[in-house]
């Protein structure tokens, strides 16, 4: 089909967003918009500086044998810093307060667009370490961590609290949870993860760090290299935790059954 | 910022695909395109029109006060063919046979591009529903149902296999897994579900369907509807499941350790 040339833009803005960070080459595109490299390559730069002038991500050129062209989200300071902020008012709301002071938050880490945005901040921050691997621990931080590999095209790796017979065979290690003190198992199948690969760490809450350190210790059993840590909450105590250098979205403070009041907000680092 | 129309075009897609099902108001545009609303209108017709030449979705106008325009992900016959096409033959490869006769799939279904596409598809299956949410249990459902609600821009449900503290109070029934006998648990938060809602329910995998009928129950305490069960593979045998009416994406017939053979092919109704 002969495309227009508003035709062949919104087309191609749609391809390229649809799959971040996937490599598309311009014969793809004349191929299936039936126009000359020359005409593509105009339409290409029109839709880089609209993402640009709009801040809804970069498309990027790469050059050579495999280039090609690829879209990658990026979420400016600006719209990250109002959506943090919106963030924390919804999670200061005291209805969220349950029984031992802990914070009802399943209708945001499970909401569709807010994860994805989550996702998007997450792969802004460690964009260009080459990452191979988004890894977590079931349950609560998979749809974080499932949008940042997405955003980031890399497969996810879940972590298992136990081995499970359909998943072949394992690795495991024990690991102390910071808060609770309690011995605890993570495992993956072995054949999940390439030796030596760079991996980032997602998951949606983090107190002493235990359990970031168990994932951490999984990924050297297979000589990974990890490559960065985040978190959608931390906790601001103990300052002192398991892990170095983790990237929280926010930061709680205190979360205060008596006076009904909760304290969070957005890591000062990001916005 | 003053736009091109090839410029308000691709802007247009962008933010209505990175939204699906979400409903955008022209003022929205005229606002953030410094455009009067006939111009944006004429823009939509445009878009729209491409949307359904390139098979790639639809854009849907909603008359009325609350009205606006979204975009709908949906996936054409031709091309939901050729992915699940795919999809069976990745999972034929001898290889993914483990010790029980299992079938090796992580790769697969934490791999975002593919679960997106999954994702896409139920979320064609089921669109007009009114669907209020969407409901896996941990573990291995969880990526493609959070890419099917995200698909569908509703809120994504898991239910946990035991209770958590940190959930608040629970709703949890007891079932009888339909393969093993075995009696389990799984529960969710009372908050977490309105009464009376229509949802759908989505998982990895079915054999009996003791677990989705365990869903089922759990979604009639809460005076649910369930609209329809979407599951990535559905095995041929038993035939009588424990649920009617469930959509797999693939049938899985049989997996031979000796002849090292694997026998998987789409469901013929969605070909």
């Amino acid at each position: 089909m002969k495309l227009k040339r508003n035709e062949r833009i919104g087309a191609l803005i749609k391809i390229l967003s649809d799959h971040p960070n996937e490599i598309f080459t311009l014969s793809f595109f004349t191929n299936q918009f039936h126009a000359a490299k020359s005409t593509i390559s105009e339409d290409i730069v029109v839709a880089k500086k609209l993402m640009e002038d709009l801040q809804l991500g970069k498309i990027e050129t790469i050059a050579g044998a495999a280039g090609g062209v690829k879209y990658v989200p990026l979420v400016s300071r600006q719209n990250g810093k109002s959506f943090l902020e919106e963030l924390s008012k919804k999670l200061s709301d005291p209805s969220r307060i349950i029984p031992g002071a802990f914070l009802y938050m399943a209708d945001i880490i499970y909401n569709p667009s807010l994860v994805k945005k989550m996702g998007e901040i997450f792969a802004t921050q460690f964009a260009g370490e080459g990452i191979d691997y988004v890894v977590t621990v079931e349950t609560k931080g998979i749809p974080i961590a499932m949008m940042t590999a997405h955003a980031l095209n890399v497969p996810l790796i879940i972590l298992r609290r136990d081995s499970k017979v359909t998943e072949g065979s394992t690795v495991s290690i024990n690991y102390v949870s910071g808060s609770t003190g309690k011995i605890q198992t993570m495992s993956v199948s072995k054949r999940a993860i390439k030796n030596g690969a760079n991996v980032i760490i997602i998951d949606d809450f983090m107190k002493a760090g235990g359990t970031a350190k168990g994932m951490v210790d999984i990924i050297n059993e297979f000589e990974g290299n990890v490559k960065g840590i985040g978190v959608m909450i931390a906790t601001k105590e103990p300052k002192e935790k398991l892990v170095q250098d983790y990237v929280p979205l926010l930061v709680l403070d205190r979360v205060d059954p008596i006076q009904q009041e909760i304290c969070i907000f957005p890591n000062e680092r990001l916005i």
